[in-house]
């Protein structure tokens, strides 16, 4: 039980709505590229929002550093200053035309978690950093958790030399020309030392309207999902024309469809069986410089996202797409090209920051589910390099990756208020 | 039993050997956009096979005439040139990238009839005219048989209002700038009077392997399929993020890619029960300025064609479609949005000239199937507009519509010999 009661972190908190507001609107301002917000990472995007979280925690007073890949750091200094820190950290880049929140939110949660902090007169026992992390959106360079990873030493080897898909130029370049400095990336030098770390916080819109859902505000996190990706394979058949009579066909876009349906029917088996799972075919498509209606498609491209909570459940259906693709190639007389795979691990929440995340609402007196991400966060590759890791989602309508996404106010605030609690009772006393 | 035998005929086309390579080379140089040819409708490719065909046309002693849709008729004399002629024809556009074979094949069989009638010293009771025909491909204006409808004044409206998808411009214009007046088909005034046509026989490559598999030169067609046609079908669903559980999802693609699958399946049943039918989804892609790796689709588009050799299993398969998207808009909570819907009719052969293409292949000791067309022609035009039609199909490999159409010109010789026998027994005495 805290020192201080819970009724007054949540004020502390609650008075830092119009910073949130002001912040969140020049996040958009500096994101706005209609429908919605591009914060292109290594990009003027991303930059844009850096500048602005940089600006406000310097205006809080907060010591200011960046690492060789350019994350952004603000720390609030503890007693003691050797003891190991409390990271709360999120992204700052966007999907092209997202939303507002998606990453942001949590970096925002953590300014004013340590805003609420500074109001509460409250110095902590170790330092608080508030972490704004480069380049978390897969979609750009196909490789997931740059910054994060990046920072940790555990970038996977020719990550530096993927290629953003819009701009063609690679991982390296673009960081270089942020300000950061790929060579020591290159090495797998680490910027932050996991052992040095008490705990990772993560605040997080909810991709999913599971909270609209259950009418809940907040989620506390038990475990972001491990994945396995390829992001673009083309599946090589025969373009023919169209009066062909089936038996002779190798229609690669047919080939594509019965790959999509086999792995929606996985999915529902998964579900039936309440296993979680999730698979995705985000680039689906004809090659659309030789496609035509009176044209069986000959090539076809796809990118494939097939994510689980279990490291088991994982290698089971990376078995399981093996086999519809023998499958499929034997039945149709199509080849797959699957081109590279990238996997991330399962990001296991500490049980222990679980538990007291989940005090902290019902202190606070927040309605809160327990729920598994459906997403991927940088969160998994602190609790991968061995930083005990904690996660909230904020309840948030339509989704994200889109320009609709619709976090409440009032929910961010509670969200936060949790956040604060666990720093103010489990560091401040 | 012609007055003339059998091996004369033959021998009298053999001799255009030389001739029939020739202008396939020069149409080949004429349409050259590697890989393989593009004679573009109404526009340069296909301008530049025209007036190919008009110069050896000419060089002949043939009448050469031309109509508001600038297509291209070369008129050999008969004794009566007040009754009903024979039409020899077929269309030289070709798809985008295609192969030289599809259409030009037709045109150059309809000449070198016509000069073996010339070497054996045959005037025929009447007229005979080779027509070179425009823009049958569909794929440029998404409209069928253009060129022969134009003619016979059954072009559908609207047709001139189509846009090529490449160039922007509509058909009318397409056409005026191609020497053609689109004012009279405007106002579906015909050019060609069906009751003054006593036959069109059309010589095309077979689009199928069936004479490869069947070890047979030629075939003698049985049917044209008639088809209806969505050109551009948009699926709207919900773009959202990768993680969203199964039960939230709109995905667009998934929906497309179970349409693809269910279709598959009926045309697999329509097999099993010898009713020969053919659909294919040739363009089928997710929105590519929108999709992405980590984002579930929520829009997809995709092209059908839906063919068959009767009416009636063409309405079945109507029906079939429709509930088949009834289903899956329930089922996903998607919506197709079908766009402009088009059809051709069925292509019926006229029996009598069916057997005696027969009983010339026999007469000539040319091999040969009887085949349903896998493909829509020309001729299905001049059927439907109650003129007695045959055609005849010849032996290619690897298809058609593509760069690797590979017809044996003794194929080609064997099967314009049919084409010669007939005029020169049917119409020479």
């Amino acid at each position: 039980m805290s020192v201080i009661p819970a009724a007054e972190i949540a004020a502390a908190v609650a008075a830092q709505r119009d910073m949130a507001t002001v912040l969140f609107d020049t996040l958009r301002q500096d994101g706005l590229d209609e429908p919605g917000v591009t914060r292109d990472p290594y990009g003027p995007g991303e930059q844009r929002a850096h500048a602005t979280m940089a600006d406000a925690g310097e205006r809080m007073g907060l010591e200011i550093a960046r690492d060789p890949a350019a994350n952004l750091y603000m720390t609030l200094p503890g007693r003691n200053r050797e003891a190991p820190s409390v990271m709360l950290g999120s992204h700052l880049d966007s999907v092209p035309h997202g939303g507002n929140f998606d990453g942001a939110a949590g970096v925002l949660a953590g300014l004013l978690s340590v805003a609420a902090l500074q109001r509460l007169g409250l110095t902590l026992a170790c330092d608080v950093t508030v972490m704004g992390i480069r380049a978390e959106e897969s979609i750009w360079f196909q490789v997931s958790y740059i910054g994060s990873r990046a920072a940790l030493g555990t970038l996977p080897d020719g990550a530096l030399d993927a290629r953003r898909i819009d701009t063609g130029r690679t991982l390296a370049e673009h960081i270089a020309e942020c300000g950061g400095d790929p060579t020591p990336l290159q090495r797998h030098q680490r910027f932050l030392d996991p052992t040095r770390l008490r705990a990772y916080l993560e605040l997080h819109i909810e991709q999913a309207p599971s909270l609209i859902e259950a009418g809940k505000p907040v989620a506390v996190c038990t475990g972001i999902p491990g994945n396995f990706r390829y992001p673009d394979v083309r599946i090589e058949g025969s373009h023919d024309h169209v009066g062909l009579p089936r038996r002779f066909r190798r229609d690669a876009a047919l080939a594509g469809a019965e790959f999509a349906v086999a792995l929606d029917r996985l999915w529902e088996e998964h579900d039936a069986r309440d296993v979680p799972m999730a698979c995705t075919l985000g680039r689906f498509h004809t090659d659309t410089a030789l496609h035509g209606m009176t044209i069986v498609p000959g090539s076809f491209h796809f990118s494939l996202d097939v994510r689980a909570y279990d490291e088991s459940v994982l290698a089971g259906l990376d078995r399981r797409v093996d086999a519809i693709i023998a499958g499929i190639e034997q039945r149709r007389g199509v080849r797959f090209h699957l081109g590279a795979k990238a996997r991330a691990a399962v990001g296991h929440v500490d049980p222990t920051i679980r538990v007291a995340l989940l005090a902290g609402a019902t202190e606070l007196g927040v309605p809160a589910l327990e729920l598994g991400s459906p997403a991927s966060h940088d969160a998994a590759a602190f609790a991968a390099a061995g930083v005990p890791m904690g996660m909230l989602f904020v309840r948030n309508a339509n989704g994200s990756h889109n320009p609709h996404e619709a976090m409440n106010i009032d929910d961010f605030l509670a969200g936060a208020s949790i956040m604060t609690w666990w720093l103010a009772t489990r560091l401040g006393g």
